[in-house]
């Protein structure tokens, strides 16, 4: 079984559903960062069946994580300072979020036209479910 | 640091240029497989400063390693069987490879016509130099 050691200092993103680290790592350009970053996907869970983690080595600034709230709003994030974890928690889930998702409805204006942001607004606090502004269709976790 | 524990069954490969794991996993098309994968990006290295590292538990059936390298011709790989190492071996280089290097040269025909494969071959075989065969542009790893 593939397991990850512990972080001095960092960020965990834990309880990513199973095949969606790669959104939140291209969310978040670590691509592009020079930190240390493992991604783990299809990780055994005992409460998942199957689940992603992300690790990342160092701090990202400037970064509000509560947007990864709306790309998966069951993971959990945990702070890590000094090999401990100071903060665990669950993204709020923000109200609009703009150009994090994007809307699939071949129909919508925004597929249609170039250079219209794709906007999505929080409709089911409890299921997490964000609705296009334009054309009201559900973005799909897949 | 972020290390990762031993698979039981399963492939490393090791001593990817920083930065490259992400052409690897594409390659390898390891985003549409059920096996659990770890990357890690920007592994602290005695020897290289900075690697990157991809764990697949299970078997890769039908897959050539061998052309992972023309994409990065210094790795290592690691085959394991009930935790263990049993074969540790840099790709053999192939002769030629298509549609695994993209050419990036904005006049090759490459460029310019849709459908054709992008075909290299190998020019220097200890500096791992592969040669776009319609412009002989060189393939930059970045």
């Amino acid at each position: 079984m593939l397991n990850i050691g512990v972080l001095n200092q960092g960020i965990v993103i834990d309880h990513i559903k199973a095949g969606g680290a790669m959104k939140i790592y291209t969310y978040l350009n670590l691509e592009n960062l020079d930190c240390s970053v493992a991604i783990i996907k299809n990780a055994k869970s005992n409460f998942m069946g199957k689940k992603d983690i992300i690790k990342i080595e160092g701090t990202l600034d400037g970064i509000n994580l509560d947007m990864l709230g709306a790309l998966d709003h069951k993971i959990t994030i945990n702070i890590i300072e000094n090999g401990v974890i100071i903060e665990k928690k669950n993204p709020d889930l923000p109200k609009t979020v703009t150009n994090i998702l994007k809307c699939k409805n071949p129909r919508c204006i925004t597929s249609v036209e170039q250079g219209i942001p794709h906007t999505f607004k929080l409709t089911d606090r409890e299921n997490g479910v964000y609705r296009c502004v334009y054309c009201e269709q559900a973005f799909e976790r897949r």
